[in-house]
């Protein structure tokens, strides 16, 4: 009886190289959150359902995947879901734990969570978040921090990226001074196609929304507006200054967070984006997208300030702001623009060809000198023909190679080859410094 | 509309401290398994029902946590379980990708696992698993390697433990040298029980499951044995020889190992436990197990060889050897001897506290210029009471407080001080090596 091994659709397997490549973006964001005092949690895949349901919307709420309940209650309606996202679990883990928690609170996470989607073509049912959040606070030096930890992030990934900000409460005050308050989703996908599909089109879409002719004429010098940051501030403030408090706040809150972006001295690019309106039924404050400049893909970054996380679960008015790495874009942005450094995998340095049992036994001791002064050694485990051996030194990527058999035993000699350069070398097996030094070349 | 936030029995939130500590405890066994050319994989979460199903007895199918199919399919039987431990996954893995990997495959993988098991003290329904395994090499020099790995992942933890080592080979002599093949596991548990029970009771209990008294004779010698590791061998070998062809090659194996742990210099204690039975309907050669020496907990790591793990999947006579580290358990050991270093936790150095906004723009380019020179810096972000910001770096562990107002904005002066000595000084902000310097006490 034998079974074709496979796995759930939507799912991976990652095999040596792309591990080493996924925990170099993981080791790097921890990393550079810990410069900046965030400190790591980790909650269980599984949450009760009444946690999570009701969190994602409509669809999102089908899109849970539900844990059949085990022993007598297995034909009851499931109790328990898998993670959809670490936003939830960790307001849940916020309200359960306020009492242990030093606020602020800054705190990353970085763990997989699963969604019944359909799978396509970078849609994976199984894929890691790596989120970063400031919980406590409402002051915007903590956007700024985000924004610092996004440059650094990417400054150490040697990525160019493009920063863009909007603030949800300058939507709000776009809608509110055209008399729609209710439609904010609705002209913010409009403005968003300005590019596409021109200024006449959008207004077309947005009259199609139930928006008036009066309303779309307001919007109008927003929607022509070619200026800069300066300009475009200025022409909002001009039109929501005593109509719209909301609007008016936001344009305050994005001038003191550019403000400070300027007093730190922030060299990634970063611009103002109205159309910018990722999570929109959530963000209450700045919301943050990250754009890769030379490579296509959509937003490998992204987040915001949400206002009421925890109040579902009976913390209310606590303030937050967070961003969210996506780790698989920002893997395929490193292959395609071949950022990776080189000798991530774990490779051994030198491998001790094996000449038989005597000639093994021989190797131990030397072996483990040299594993003691920090050099990666394999020793072969089969005597088998050399020619396989020196294949998986190729297979592997190992260097070195050191072929000892009765003449070296006899004369306390290790002989050692450069696999790349062809030299070979013999060494007194005591002289352990100078075995290290042509390993190290 | 409020909920009491809780999460499923058995599982758990990890919050800093213990992140902190897990992690160190993860990364030692990464970088030990990297430093012997083992590579990580990491496979989903979900594996099809049809690869778990049949695995780990009747008990294991019970404890799955079968997965609800989604859309249309809800009703129907589930299709898909949670991974509930990383071997099987592994030889799935194997079968599967068998065309991509270079044999001997040195893997190593750390993820956690799910089991729908009552909970207890010590028994989670999620649990990391740590596994380091060589497939493809029937050599004992695998063995020796994992023993070697053993020794200098407790070295480095700082933790004196015992190896105890068996072979399943030999636990088959014995019961094939009284004659009752079939009562492996029962002559087996009957052993491990004479230190506490007595010989007498020991031999009431394995003819209680039905061995003759003859059969309990011969055996008698092996459990009357006070000798060594030589004495015993010695012994069953006399037992075996010309009876138990299994036997013999059982007594090989160890003979064979014991000689290379003496030929490495291994110098961690190791032990021949004829009790030892692991994985017993598993393992077919070495097995072993790993005891703290200075704290009581059980074993905290443990493994053997298997022979035709991946045959299921398809991949028939493919040889294998693995241990598995248990991370809580280790876990416990290092709070419980108190072996955990300082400072694990990512907290920054300095606090620069919040006077107001003038003074916390005028300190973000001094913060930027102190984390470029690899200091962490955090910036309170809400300009509260000073009493509070103290109370946050000392809820944080925080050692250094910088508190900056208009005297020392107009003199270009940063005042920081030591929390820990009361130690106070005044430095120009232009002078980045002595404030580092004076933060790096």
């Amino acid at each position: 009886m034998s079974q074709k091994p496979s796995i759930p659709k939507g799912t991976r397997d990652f095999g040596c190289p792309e591990m080493a490549r996924r925990y170099y973006i993981f080791d790097t964001l921890r990393d550079v959150f810990r410069s900046f005092g965030y400190a790591q949690i980790e909650t269980p895949a599984m949450e009760g359902l009444d946690t999570l349901l009701g969190k994602y919307g409509e669809e999102g709420d089908k899109l849970l995947y539900r844990i059949q309940n085990s022993g007598e209650k297995a034909a009851l309606a499931p109790e328990k879901g898998l993670r959809y996202d670490l936003t939830v679990p960790f307001a849940r883990f916020v309200a359960q734990h306020r009492g242990e928690i030093a606020f602020p609170f800054k705190r990353f996470q970085i763990q997989p969570v699963w969604r019944a989607d359909r799978p396509q073509k970078g849609r994976y049912r199984e894929f890691y978040q790596c989120d970063v959040d400031v919980i406590g606070s409402p002051s915007q030096l903590n956007e700024l921090e985000l924004v610092q930890i996004t440059q650094e992030v990417f400054r150490r990934l040697g990525v160019s990226v493009l920063l863009k900000i909007n603030n949800r409460k300058v939507l709000t005050g776009l809608a509110e001074i055209c008399g729609f308050p209710d439609k904010v989703v609705d002209i913010t996908v409009a403005i968003d196609k300005i590019d596409k599909i021109g200024i006449d089109a959008v207004e077309a879409e947005m009259l199609e929304k139930g928006l008036t002719p009066e309303a779309v004429k307001v919007l109008r010098p927003v929607l022509e507006s070619k200026g800069g940051f300066e300009e475009k501030m200025a022409l909002m403030r001009g039109l929501m200054t005593g109509v719209s408090a909301e609007g008016v706040r936001g344009l305050d809150e994005l001038d003191e967070l550019f403000g400070l972006i300027a007093a730190a001295g922030i060299s990634m690019p970063v611009e103002l984006d109205l159309s910018l309106a990722r999570g929109l039924n959530y963000y209450t404050g700045a919301i943050f997208e990250v754009k890769a400049l030379d490579w296509q893909i959509g937003s490998i970054c992204g987040g915001g300030r949400y206002d009421n996380l925890t109040g579902i679960f009976g913390l209310p008015g606590v303030s937050g702001v967070g961003i969210s790495f996506g780790a698989d874009r920002i893997y395929d942005v490193l292959v395609g623009l071949d950022k990776f450094p080189a000798g991530l995998e774990s490779v051994a340095t030198v491998l001790f060809a094996n000449m038989g049992a005597a000639e093994a036994a021989w190797v131990l001791p030397l072996a483990s000198a040299l594993r003691a002064a920090g050099i990666s050694v394999e020793i072969y485990p089969e005597s088998a023909k050399l020619r396989k051996q020196f294949d998986y030194a190729d297979a592997k990527g190992i260097p070195f190679i050191s072929i000892n058999g009765e003449n070296e035993m006899a004369g306390n000699k290790l002989n050692i080859k450069n696999l790349a350069s062809g030299e070979q070398k013999e060494f007194p097996i005591g002289d352990i410094a100078a075995i290290c030094n042509f390993l190290r070349v």
